[in-house]
């Protein structure tokens, strides 16, 4: 708050003594804290009416816990305390007091909790999950639903509309999650969407609530662990660049700069290319970071460093309540990119086991990996994400199973995507996905051909990353080739009472839906104990002939993939593959349970895939 | 050479002592060398039947110059002899000598010449120059043209034969090439390739021979000296994967081991990206690089030291031979990774400011930067290559003016593609081509489209990297868009008496002939002096509306470039590019000669290119 501002609010407050004092201090946020953590500053941003004029102090000693001091902001219904909390605090309730001469005096008492134990060392999401991302508004409703007047009601007949999917159809369904062999869950945003078209959840109307039509805030901590005493983790998905315009703070914004471009709307003009490449404008740049994405999302600027910390603190503090094993950062790399070092940074140091996923939407392996921890860059850019969405590689899967080969096309481009990884810190700890929300269906994608289909499955789920399959792929869902975010996001069959398909049940599925589903559950499910897969390394041949084979192999294990796009069955020559195999090598094929001995030549099927699991053998393994 | 081998060697030359002795020694290479060369140490390739047998020595004493010892090959006609050519040694003839107890002695005065003043330090081709690339066989033929009856003849009928272009012929025509603004000539290769179907020149059969079709080694000095008066530098093709099966080593082959997989022929599989892929089975770069062409095309083994040493010397020989300016390197990546290494580093210690640019045909950026000079390779791969060509950037411009824009299409592609300069060491030393003999020509591959076609000719002299023209793209020749590569090698019109077209003189050209001839003139014309483009800096923004502009500028000058594809004109508000411009910014349109006042908006007409030089004014310039 600059000076000239702060007189003016003194002023004021002198010349108004007794109008609009708040009554309470209306809001705190993070509405609670643990004691324990390994950074033991904690910001607290304290709403209430004219609140800026008190001072805060704590009413008495509380151990291991001191106020180092408060910020004042641009708007004088906000304060800033910084909290030391030392090892030493124990659980309890923080007595805290705002007050001045003459004013009344408010009084908060803020929770500080103790922590899970584990909690700091949790296990996050990593290369031996399968992760499934649905749309919670879409998967499944159970009743009765929460009600809540003040926000918009449903309305299935539209598609951008919401649709009155929430948590409790979804932790009634986790048993078929697990079943199809997943091992952790994403949905997209489940915390207050105010508005009729937020269905989707990327415009937060309130960061620490969970949306009431979804269910509460407890509701969400039983689904997460519901679905852990099924073995499947929950992954966050996480909005630091926007806001929506319904958003509690814009009806009283803490500071003008809060917002990038002040109150004026430009939107981005999501050249992502400005922040690696050498040649940017500066004012591309800004453009790229600053602009927003529509009106109705109102952009953060997080080089305001009370927002950056709320925003650091918000993620932290859904970590330890709800107890998640990661985070996936929607549009990551539109925040702002120093924020978004030290926001990855500080997470990891305080989860240093934690994963989290950011999106960054280009076709391009040089410009994803910039992002990843560890990740040598050009302009010395240090990032600690530990991990990113696999456009490339999800854009190289669809080309090379639905293009036809060539130099540069098809199956080329997949196994040169693959030949990229050593751009990559960490390879296998990128997440492919086969489609997403934002993406046309995999079976639409792939021409409606089951063949292709189940190329790209067998190939998601053996290849060295962390797969993410998205709801409904299972049944072959199809959508328009063109975006359609509505139209991608359909009411999962089953989910609504009166239903005539059930997914859930099988009833009503079509003969080809049946064994999808069939193949999706047998593939994952057996992704969950292939050791070779989680862990392996990865050797690949250049594709030949339509026909790609890799192989992910270790002390132990060995798999073999092939998958063979050709319209003619293929004989491969075993030979090729001498690092691999010998002519006496043989392996139990996993969809069909086969055993298959190998010999000179290999027989593969016309448009099939085979995953090949081999017995142990003397071939050396290569270093 | 095996113990085994050498014992039978001299078996047999101790049983058959007086057949099949050579009179002479029947080659030498390199045929001649010089003094005062930075590396002292020469190794000659000396071949005469059953040469092995006898020892070499030096008749006299030679100031300098020592023989260091000497090898045999696998076949006993060739000996390597290692002379050492201290600083001291003066140009001479060297007297060697060949003999053993009992058989005839043979004698070689071997030339040491004195080298050309400077030729140590000449200017190699760099971002001043534009190169103009030709195929000789089919750009001009002079008459009367030498004979050689053990060659095969012409045949302008069939597109895949010799249609007897030459050295000659292309001398004429010199100031042709001067006047069309370019300053480097690259010819196909110009070596001897027996045979009636390698007009290209890619398969030699004598590495120190000019084909006597195109002319002598005499006539391509005179070709060199001539172009350097015109201001052209001369860039020599060289083929270091492979040779013609015409060669004359293939009826004597000195090692089994010259060849890769000896006598058996397997192809390539033309991966490259084994070479990068962390994954790549070893047999599979193996493969790559020992699989040959096709079998007309023997591979060469540069892992042999012997025949590496060769190739390298050769090349130096020409550079010091003809006085080149740099030398292209086709094929690059397919010959011995390591051997490029070495080969490029002596090339470079011995001209340091030289240059020389390799052929990777591929789209990714990642894999072309992987051989340039600078670089740090995740693999520790060390490569002394100071340029490449440019195919990714090649494909984006074709792909940014053909497609249609869209989020990962279009003029994005060729933005996003200029924002992978990150990658490369020295972007402004990469060789960016509009065309050459393999690709479809520009005009066909942009839709005989001549807006577009200008534009591709302005993006290409003024970003920042050395262009490269193909010849008869001035004339907006066409091809098939699929690859035909006597189709795309055309006759270059009044390169033969009689040519009804004559494009030297204008006669007969198209009216859109001579403007693009025109157009290409004074677009080359315009970058020998533009300082800006030689050397200045780049700013791009990201394209908006099918209009793309970006900056070069440097302490004094500033250039800005606006290719508009919309079907629309479009007026651009200068305030966007307020690191680069002020509303008080004025300048001449290069390509029309006009002056400009920008002022708050620039009209760009529909479908056009604008080259505008901004006169001095007080922006501060960006850091």
């Amino acid at each position: 708050m600059n000076s000239k501002k702060l007189l003016l609010t003194l002023l004021l407050s002198a010349i108004l003594p007794s109008i609009c004092w708040a009554q309470a201090v209306e809001r705190v946020e993070p509405p609670s804290w643990w004691v324990g953590m390994k950074s033991p500053t904690l910001q607290l941003l304290v709403h209430g009416e004219q609140i800026a004029a008190l001072s805060p102090k704590l009413t008495r000693n509380y151990p291991g816990v001191s106020l180092q001091g408060f910020t004042r902001l641009g708007n004088p219904n906000y304060l800033v305390l910084d909290l030391l909390i030392t090892a030493k605090a124990r659980a309890g309730s923080l007595p805290l007091q705002f007050s001045a001469p003459g004013k009344p005096t408010l009084k908060l008492d803020y929770l500080l909790q103790a922590r899970t134990p584990g909690a700091a060392l949790a296990q996050g999401f990593g290369p031996k999950d399968a992760i499934y991302l649905l749309v919670p508004d879409r998967f499944a409703k159970a009743v009765p639903q929460a009600k809540d007047s003040s926000l918009d009601g449903e309305d299935r007949a539209n598609s951008n509309a919401r649709h009155g999917g929430n948590i409790e159809g979804l932790r009634q369904h986790l048993d078929y999650i697990a079943d199809l062999g997943f091992t952790q869950l994403w949905p997209t945003p489940l915390v207050e969407n105010k508005g009729a078209h937020s269905y989707h959840g990327y415009a937060a109307t309130d960061f620490y609530r969970i949306d009431p039509r979804f269910g509460s805030n407890s509701d969400y901590q039983q689904l997460v662990r519901e679905a852990k005493a099924r073995g499947i983790g929950m992954i966050q998905d996480i909005v630091l660049n926007h806001i929506g315009d319904k958003h509690w703070w814009m009806a009283d914004l803490p500071a003008n700069d809060w917002l990038n471009q002040g109150p004026a709307y430009s939107e981005t003009h999501h050249a992502r290319a400005t922040l690696q490449d050498p040649h940017a404008a500066p004012s591309d740049r800004k453009r790229f970071s600053e602009g927003w994405f529509v009106p109705g999302m109102p952009d953060l600027n997080q080089r305001n460093p009370v927002l950056a910390n709320y925003l650091t603190q918000m993620s932290i503090w859904w970590v330890e309540y709800a107890g998640l094993s990661g985070i996936r950062a929607d549009t990551y790399s539109y925040s702002d990119k120093a924020f978004l070092a030290t926001w990855s940074q500080r997470l990891m140091q305080e989860y240093p086991r934690l994963n989290i996923v950011g999106e960054e939407w280009s076709p391009h392996p040089a410009f994803v990996a910039y992002w990843q921890r560890g990740r040598q860059n050009h302009d010395g850019y240090v990032s600690h994400m530990p991990s990113m969405m696999d456009f490339p590689l999800h854009g190289a899967l669809l080309a090379g199973l639905g293009e036809s080969d060539g130099h540069d096309s098809g199956l080329t481009k997949l196994y040169e995507a693959l030949a990229h990884d050593f751009l990559y810190p960490a390879p296998n700890n990128l997440v492919l996905f086969e489609g997403n929300h934002d993406t046309p269906r995999l079976f639409t994608a792939l021409k409606q051909d089951p063949a292709l289909y189940k190329m790209a499955l067998v190939y998601l789920a053996s290849v060295n990353r962390i797969p993410q399959f998205y709801y409904g792929d299972e049944l072959m869902l199809q959508s328009p080739l063109q975006r359609d975010d509505g139209a991608v996001r359909p009411d999962f069959p089953g989910g609504w009472a009166g239903d005539t398909v059930n997914a859930f049940t099988g009833d009503g599925l079509s003969e080809p839906q049946r064994e999808a589903q069939a193949f999706t559950r047998k593939l994952f499910n057996w992704r969950k104990t292939a050791e070779v897969v989680h862990s392996g390394r990865l050797m690949q041949y250049a594709p030949e002939n339509g026909c790609y084979v890799f192989f992910r192999y270790g002390e132990k294990q060995r798999l073999m993939v092939v998958l063979n796009k050709s319209a003619q069955p293929v004989r491969l020559d075993t030979r090729r593959f001498a690092e691999m195999l010998t002519p006496q090598s043989s392996g139990i094929e996993v969809l069909t349970g086969t055993h298959q001995a190998l010999g000179r030549e290999l027989s593969v099927p016309a448009r099939s895939a085979l995953l090949l699991e081999l017995a142990p053998e003397a071939v050396a393994l290569p270093k």
